[in-house]
């Protein structure tokens, strides 16, 4: 008994190409920041979409939007969709924003069918999920999922010294709904890959199934500095020797556990970071993420394993600290099955994936079932003006947003 | 028929110390720069010392200093010792000093004991030695060897601007003399280890037989930046991990080599540097010595397979160039003879070893039988304010240029 509703994907892509003025860039991305003049710009646009729809707006005390077209049943709490609309200094047109234009899409496409839902239906705006002017990220979603309190989030400043909440009364979107006191029947969430395994398999949608845990570590190695010339191999204390063979090792622990887990050194610091003198310190960040708690456990017991067997022969010293954890979040079974269904009613190529990113979700799954549908990004390129994605993909992702709302609507008749 | 000179180890150690206050540091150390006020405090030192045992001091058009006592044969040409007075930044007591104040001292000796040599003796101040003020280093004792042209000297400039041949005018050490045009009969340098071996072995002096040939190389890996999370292992092309094998080549290089090679990666810069960012570029700098070329070539082809081994498989692009090539140095035989007797007469602990580091004896070696001879210095450590010698290792060096030079002279008979 669900209706065949079928997305215009030519005003989907219109109305992304003409919310990416508010902050366009000669370069063809987007600089929103949370809570400027660009984000009321483009929150301001979202709300009079909304109410031309014929949906109630609210908006609560740390900035989210809502926008919600009634059911059948009132006292079913709405089914959301959305995302952000903020972006990276220099970000692209499409991370977080396709989630919510893709939403409103998926929101016309409901009225001018005249379909009625059975529980409301919400298109969502999650301030803040950048973090660039305001970190942390995903400060407001995490409001509302009671991870932070709302005068934490209106505490934090940015580099200016203006607070959120300041900034968020600035621009007239700090709301009277109190965060969270809103229950939410279910959560799903379209975005881009931002990463390169969809395009690489010739794929159109990914089926999440969770988000990646996610554990980082700093690691300081010492050893002496010494002159290039006039110190023999033997008597070396190289930090930078070992610590190649730890970028190395830790390498291999992501392959070792592939194809779900990675593991990287991304920063690397070395002192003094000269010609001729054999480095005495080297200080790097190691970045392991993995579906799987006990995987993550078995990774992380292997890097420090490593730790010990690499330095002392190499006659070095170390300090070594996990600084963030982040465990692994699993999506609701039932949402999920509704987004598979949806892909093979619709015929896309699909593949079950993790996120190995952050998003709005990963709070959100704290206090209702959620999902995300992942559509794919050129070459895996993201946090970036020439971020692209093809039209048809956008669109391919929207329909089964909107299907997959549909499917798990109906399991509430 | 070579007298038994016993040089004065307290009067060598007060000289020292007394002229460590010319720039003297409050952690003990010396910054002492080139043609600056306090170079000319202890260049006026040296010349009145000199001039007080009888010696006639000249100066040539590049700062050069020479201190001549005559021979009993005036058609020879001097023996001369020396080294440099100038420190780095933030210097020590010793590097270059000893070898100059050693000299000295061997002087003072001489003339106490009225002993008349075959050839004139000369003590030698080679100006700019560190190269830290105008650079390149080794400068004055360049031109003298004609690497350089007195022209390409003077119009050096320091950081303010001011030339070389102005700073040189403005201490009153612009000479008249040709610089150059002075044979030398010979050139001993005492100099100070500058590294770890000497005190690692517990030996008192080093012969050298010459000066390690160098080789500067840098390197560009090129992979492409993406997200740590969101991007599976087996999609990287991680430039870094490229980066972590090359620096692991390159020490095994060393190692292969040893114990005259040394093989170091000083110096890498990895972009975008982020903790969850894939490192899409890095630039290192290799520095490759030994005493043999044709050891040097071979470490070079194994370092250049070593970028074809590596970086192909891991889909990583580079760009490689040596950027510096200075040849090794074979000392005089003849020298290095004359240094073995002397230091076997006096029964110290020896060892033969080739310098890694440059000196003037470098460029000396060009014009002028030479040879060096090295003492130990506490834990190698050089070029910082904490150098530290023994003062019986250093009258020991004394000692030993003293009685070589006697030995040569010898010869001259």
């Amino acid at each position: 008994m669900i209706p065949n509703l079928k997305i215009d994907s030519e005003r989907l892509w219109s109305m992304l190409m003409d919310t990416a003025k508010f902050g366009g860039t000669p370069k063809g991305g987007v600089k929103r920041l949370t809570l400027t003049g660009e984000d009321k710009q483009v929150r301001d646009w979202f709300r009079a979409e909304m109410e031309a729809l014929g949906c109630t707006v609210t908006v609560d005390e740390v900035g989210n939007l809502f926008a919600r077209r009634p059911g059948r049943n009132p006292n079913l709490p709405p089914i959301a969709m959305g995302s952000h609309l903020d972006t990276q200094p220099t970000g692209g047109k499409f991370d977080g924003i396709l989630g919510v234009i893709g939403a409103v899409e998926a929101m016309k496409t409901l009225v001018a069918a005249g379909y009625e839902t059975n529980a409301p239906i919400e298109v969502v705006d999650w301030a803040n999920e950048e973090g660039s002017r305001f970190a942390p990220a995903m400060l407001a979603s995490g409001v509302f999922a009671r991870v932070f309190t709302p005068e934490y989030a209106w505490s934090r400043e940015d580099r200016q010294g203006v607070t959120y909440g300041d900034a968020l009364e600035a621009i007239g979107y700090k709301g009277s709904e109190k965060a969270g006191d809103h229950p939410l029947q279910a959560y799903f969430e379209l975005h881009i890959e931002q990463g390169p395994i969809l395009e690489d398999e010739g794929r159109t949608i990914g089926v999440l199934t969770g988000v990646q845990g996610m554990r980082w570590y700093e690691v300081t190695v010492k050893g002496q500095d010494a002159h290039t010339g006039a110190t023999p191999m033997r008597l070396r204390k190289n930090a930078l020797v070992g610590t190649a063979r730890l970028i190395e090792a830790i390498d291999a622990i992501g392959h070792r556990h592939a194809p779900d887990a990675v593991a990287t050194v991304g920063l690397v610091e070395v002192k003094p970071n000269s010609r001729n003198v054999v480095p005495g310190e080297v200080f790097f960040t190691v970045d392991l993420r993995h579906p799987e708690e006990k995987v993550l456990e078995q990774m992380e017991a292997d890097f420090r394993a490593a730790i010990v067997d690499v330095l002392p022969p190499l006659k070095l010293d170390w300090e070594e600290a996990m600084i963030w954890n982040s465990p692994a979040v699993k999506f609701a079974p039932e949402l999920i099955a509704c987004v598979d269904r949806s892909v093979d009613k619709r015929g896309y190529s699909k593949r079950r994936m993790v996120s190995g990113a952050g998003h709005d979700a990963v709070y959100i799954a704290r206090v209702a079932p959620t999902t995300m549908i992942f559509v794919p990004c050129e070459g895996g390129l993201s946090h970036n003006e020439y971020e692209t994605i093809k039209a048809e993909e956008a669109a391919a992702g929207a329909q089964v947003l909107l299907d997959a709302v549909l499917e798990y609507d109906a399991t509430l008749a």
